[in-house]
C-alpha cells in the first residue's frame, strides 16, 4: 500500500521530521503551542529538561526561524519566547503526533497492564 | 495563543515526536509508506542511509510495533518489511510533516536564492 504524495525521499521532510523529533524539541515546541512564554514556564511543563538544553534547543528553534525571543525593557529585563508564524505552523503535526500517540501507545500501555501480562507468584 | 487539546506535558507524545524523528526513522517510514519493502529498496530510497543504520533502525521498529519482518521461503530466501496498523497509522503525522516542509522550508530556500541574498561582485 502506498501513500500519494509521499514520493520517496524529500531532503525538506528530512530536515523538518528530524529538528522538531531532535531530543527535547517536540516538547519545547508543543510547550510553546500550549501557551508558555517564559524560559522557566518551559522547564517547568518539561520534566527532564534541564536549563543547558533548553538553551541549545531554542538557540536552534531561532535559528531555524521557528521561534523568536523578545527582551523586554522591564526591571529586571523580561524575555520572552514565541513561536513565528513558521513555528505556529507546526501545531498540525504536532497534532497528529500527539494523537497517533494517545490511539497507538496508550494502548500498548493498557496492553501490558493486561492482568495476563502481569507476574503474579504461581 | 494556546492550542486546545495540547496541555503541557505529554510522555506519550513525548515518546512519539522522538521516536519518528530519531536520525534517519522519519525517512525510513515515509518510504515504506510510500510501498517499499526489501531493505533496499529502502537504502535505494533513502540517499546517505547505510545498511548498518537502516538494521538498526529497522529492528527499533519492529521492537516498537511499527514495523512487521517477513521471511519469505524462497530461493534465495526474501525478506520484506512491512508497516503494521500502527505503523500506518503514522501516515496522517507524516504527512503534516511534510506539508509544514513543503510550504515553509521550500519558501526558505526560495528567499535565500532571491536576487538580494546573492552576493554579487561590486
Amino acid at each position: 500500500m502506498s501513500h500519494e504524495g509521499l514520493s520517496a525521499f524529500c531532503p525538506r521532510y528530512h530536515h523538518a521530521v528530524e529538528l522538531i523529533g531532535r531530543r527535547w524539541t517536540g516538547a519545547i515546541i508543543r510547550s510553546l503551542l500550549a501557551g508558555a512564554c517564559r524560559f522557566g514556564a518551559i522547564t517547568a511543563d518539561v520534566p527532564g529538561l534541564s536549563d543547558r538544553l533548553l538553551s541549545e534547543r531554542l538557540r536552534e528553534l531561532e535559528a531555524e526561524g521557528v521561534v523568536e525571543r523578545h527582551v523586554l525593557p522591564e526591571t529586571p529585563v523580561l524575555i520572552e519566547y514565541e513561536l513565528t508564524a513558521k513555528g505556529r505552523a507546526l501545531a498540525p503535526a504536532v497534532e497528529a503526533i500527539a494523537e497517533w500517540a494517545e490511539q497507538w501507545l496508550l494502548e500498548d500501555e493498557a496492553q501490558s497492564l493486561a492482568p495476563e501480562a502481569v507476574a503474579t507468584p504461581s
